[in-house]
């Protein structure tokens, strides 16, 4: 990323998500005009390979990106950033027929992808998943209901993870293009926060693709191989949250008068101040090593075989529970900081509180990922950090 | 309080609290028939001394009703529960004649009074309040502006804390009601949680009352003693929300499979309630012992003398911070007990998260009540714990 | 307990816990002198009832003396405390003869006793208990090894938790003479903090006992019933060392020079000390709550059937869980507010560290606790709070 | 640094310190001869520049070290890492003379240099400083007591902070030979962990060394340039104390029977654990990159007139209280995971708790490096995180 691009990231986070743009808490329908005055900055799905038509930026740059998205606005970061579950196990696995047809137009017109994997009854644990996928001569043929699928409406191509039809230990990633037939939104969800982006609930009835379309080796292992990526663009959200929360702070310090001066006079607000920029110091540091860990994976001539023989990435893992913790400790320490004003919509802070504990939800609460850590990462001796 | 009158609450808890009653969280105008079907319970402001017609339950009644009321809306339950604040200033000071106009009507109607306090720029810092009371003639010209006044526009009298044209060191309280000339109801609060109760900034214009409507002392050191009573039962709705996020935890885990059974067999869950259960354990200990150490005093000769002398109770400050911080704490880690559903309105859990969060901000927030806990209570050494 | 009790108790603690003893911090042999200048207070095992010519006093009684005591040296407290666990026992369940035996003596001398409950496989596991009682005419013979039993060597008798030798899902509680043959003290533990204090390990080599001496009903129930009292006694030492803590920081900070006067005008000082008063307060609530419950069982008629029946109370599960979260925030707050001093032995803010960790710790730790209130009062509706 | 010096690093943490070395937790005297086994390793002071002789490894290798040493033992990390503020110094801003008499020697022989700045009345408000330095000729005299001073008695030489005589508002940092006449050992502190290093209180009486050995700038200023690598170092070496901790839990639960396993089948251990080696990951990366904002100044042409400028770095204030807070969390659950156990000398967990404790205290508090945060870092915006 150049200089001259996060300029750009920078006025487009002021002019569109600046001034309290009260309608991006709003839940309202369809993706907002700002997307696309998103895709005009020449910034959207940034990280798509430059052989795709896109810009190649690292997962680094990803971090500072959000970061600054996030800062406007968790949700439109959200937004912009979860198509890259998606589109980087298409990118990894996928055949340069899927590259071409789906990667292409997603870097050429700012578009979206969805990953559906999760279901009512499978959440924490996706075995559970019982979307079918039958083999129908050279088609496969797709029927189960998802859960929670953010963008899934507006996106050009959906990552359906479902269980084969003939062997239930076994299952598949397929690309489904939005317009196939039998795709059915059934609901946008009502969320608590995040609300500038869409996530839905999405039927599959008999949703017909080219037996061509599945990727290769187990959907499960694919999906976690997505999640390194986007999970670490969750956990720099919460950077941008952070850092909107004690600027506000501040600012409301600076007007406030306490005593014979403003409450910025305040050691008891230094102290609080110097705890949340700890803290948003350490969230940096962090996304940014787990993000050089994943860039130089994906550097490498082998990223996916790393990637299927290491799955879910320690780092990636660690980012989301820190940022998520951290995140809502700042949050928390935030909204008790303006008295009772706090407590109205005449300051943001409710608002941040709400998008800031997504964080620690999405794409895996704190128990799951901590399970997973202790079994992958603690319980092998040689991987412990 | 009778076993009947607790059976009478809970019945009222459950027909109009109970069924997830969406128009609680909704901000709708005017005070809901709710609030009329309470006083149909004849337990409307209960706290009322018989001699003026009331129920003259104690504050340690109170914590168990405001308990129940809080379970099912916290909204409602503060609604219900802060007039304590004003009734209680005029029953513990006010004349005859002013127990008799103010007081008689609210326990026979049902009705409601409001404190007004705090201003734009008197917040945690009441000194700096600048609504003048000047004397003129047989009466009292109140003029000023008031930030956060719940039930004021509905109420049949606000006590109102003034600073004295004459002195600018003295603060007087004054019973104003409602129906006065020059009070103007300036908008009322959106705010982001306990959204059925109604706080509204208010407007005195020059508005005249008898001078004879002035409590006698110190207008801040009246205000203090008013708020033990309602900080105790602000402290009392966080074991009514906790104990409403336990049981939604318990009933959604014995619904969600989970490995081989269902979620309540999971020991990560079981450490988690038990913590939630022994906050709340704790919480109602302490919530009880603060209304006795209230009921005690209220019960002695000279109630209206210590309470001049001790101003704010140290357990009503212990009450307020500590169940303010133990409900954040339930809140958060039940906010993330139900995977992503728990981020949707499917589930209560996000309302219950912004309800919570107004018991560590409403009449005081940690930093300023600790600040008072130290000067009071621990730099004088006998008055330690 | 009468004032002038409470009068003798402070003078004991500050005659001889009070000069900063050193040598209650040294693993010291043998019980201490103080422990006999305790017995000449008359206050020795102050429960004891009145017809084993004891106090009589009640479990909040001993919360008051326990929280004196502890504020002396929690060793000392612990050591004084700890015999109520056997001793209660013998009176809610024993014969007259072995109250005759055994409680009488204990009143009259200021005497020990010790429980011998732990083994090194069965500690939060009791069922995993080895210790064997076999019948043998008119006697048991008991063999194994116990982990920890505290006062054990200078104790007038141990109540000892066997596995029937007969049965292996029956577990006895038996009485046996200290000076029973076969009793050996393997070592005595060199433990980490409350070093006035004296734990063992103990072995039982073919110690034989009259038949008579074993209690009726299921051994590891009555220690149950046992436990409720010492844990809600435990809790409450953690309320005396916070206070000392509070009380250093205060003397700490009033001589402490400070920007322009001393440390005791820092707004920040306030608030932690401000936190740990709050703290304090709830800890004596909920630990004279608990207490409280426990005398109003013992009080009734059937105290002996309802402790079987209830086994552990919730309240002392809470308390101990409690005072052992709130305990460690103060010391280690405290531990912090001395510069480098607050890490040598000048000061005793590292030995206060050290005793406070043992509350979460002796006489089962959190998860434990938390896991017997999950499954016997959150998962039962009725008994939840 | 090359794998190899990584090897014997690690030859040496395992011979020296692994095997419960009970010695290192005694306070014995005098540099124990491990240190001269450290020598030998030819990695002491393995930060000194080549052009001194030394090894000139960078702080993010120091890191490494650090963290390594301190999995074995904290105090003899200290030790081996706190020569790195004097000597920082005295490398950035010594005169070629000073640096070819100090530091060349240093690096030959592996010895040690001290820092004396603090004093009783002066800890984090070092502008209390007492101790003079009188100029006298071509020499200066310094006189005053210093509190705490690590390594002071058997280090090469001391840098002293002290107040101009001719002006109250200058401070000097100077460089004493430790066999300069006039420097007293006035004790050793009796430290409540890290009990294999030496911290002692140092009386100069009339000390007199020349002039030249006084560094050019504010002695302030200097110090706190120093502090940026001992305070990264401090702070690396809660990851090798955590590391311990997690590594014994884990021994531990291997070996601890628990329902039809072990313990290392509970899913409640498995949270924590994997909390812990969240924070753990969390903690590397932050220290490391903490390490590379030094290093990166280092290496430039202007790292004196840089530091001047910059004083203390915001990376390092947040490393240190970062990785005292995630590693005191460590330690407080560590404690807690082992039972009756875990409070006896049997397990090295009592002491890893107390060696742990230091991060947060050595070197400045959390509310000192807070406030500076705030200051420094915080209230200006443009360096805002």
């Amino acid at each position: 990323m150049e200089p001259q691009d996060l300029e750009i990231l920078r006025q487009f986070v002021k002019n569109e998500l600046g001034s309290e743009n009260q309608q991006l808490d709003t839940l309202s329908e369809k993706p907002l005009p700002l997307y696309e005055a998103f895709g005009a900055t020449g910034l959207a799905n940034w990280w798509l390979p430059e052989e795709s038509g896109g810009r190649g930026f690292s997962l680094e740059d990803g971090v500072e990106i959000v970061n600054e998205l996030a800062y406007g606005d968790a949700g439109v970061a959200f937004t912009l950033l979860v198509s890259i579950l998606g589109s980087s196990v298409v990118q990894l696995y996928g055949s340069d027929d899927l590259k071409a047809r789906f990667l292409a137009p997603m870097a050429a017109g700012g578009r979206f992808c969805a990953a559906l994997g999760s279901e009512r009854e499978a959440g924490s644990e996706l075995n559970r998943i019982e979307t079918v996928a039958a083999r129908s001569g050279n088609d496969l043929v797709l029927t189960g209901e998802k859960f929670f699928a953010t963008n899934a409406d507006f996106a050009d191509f959906l990552l359906v993870i479902a269980k084969a039809a003939e062997d239930p230990d076994e299952y598949l990633a397929v690309v489904v293009p939005r317009d196939a037939p039998g795709i059915e939104i059934v609901k946008r969800w009502d969320v608590i926060g995040l609300r500038a982006s869409h996530t839905y609930a999405v039927r599959l009835d008999n949703c017909r693709v080219p037996a061509a379309n599945r990727l290769p080796g187990s959907g499960l292992r694919l999906l976690e191989t997505g999640l390194n990526a986007s999970r670490t663009l969750i956990a720099a959200t919460a950077i941008g949250v952070a850092r909107r929360i004690r600027d506000h702070c501040m600012t409301y310090a600076k007007g406030k008068r306490f005593r014979g001066g403003t409450l910025l006079d305040s050691p008891v607000l230094a102290q609080k101040l110097g705890q949340m920029e700890m803290q948003i110091d350490v969230m940096k540091s962090h996304c940014r090593q787990a993000a050089r860990e994943y860039d130089e994976i994906m550097a490498g001539p082998d990223a996916a075989k790393v990637f299927s023989r290491k799955g879910t990435l320690k780092s990636a893992l660690t980012a989301k529970v820190f940022c998520g913790q951290a995140g809502w400790s700042i949050a928390s320490a935030g909204s008790e900081m303006f008295g009772g004003l706090g407590y109205t919509d005449e300051l943001p802070v409710g608002k941040l509180l709400r998008d800031m504990r997504y964080v620690s939800i999405v794409e895996g609460g704190d128990d799951v990922l901590r399970e997973l850590l202790f079994s992958r990462y603690v319980v092998p001796v040689s991987r412990r950090a």
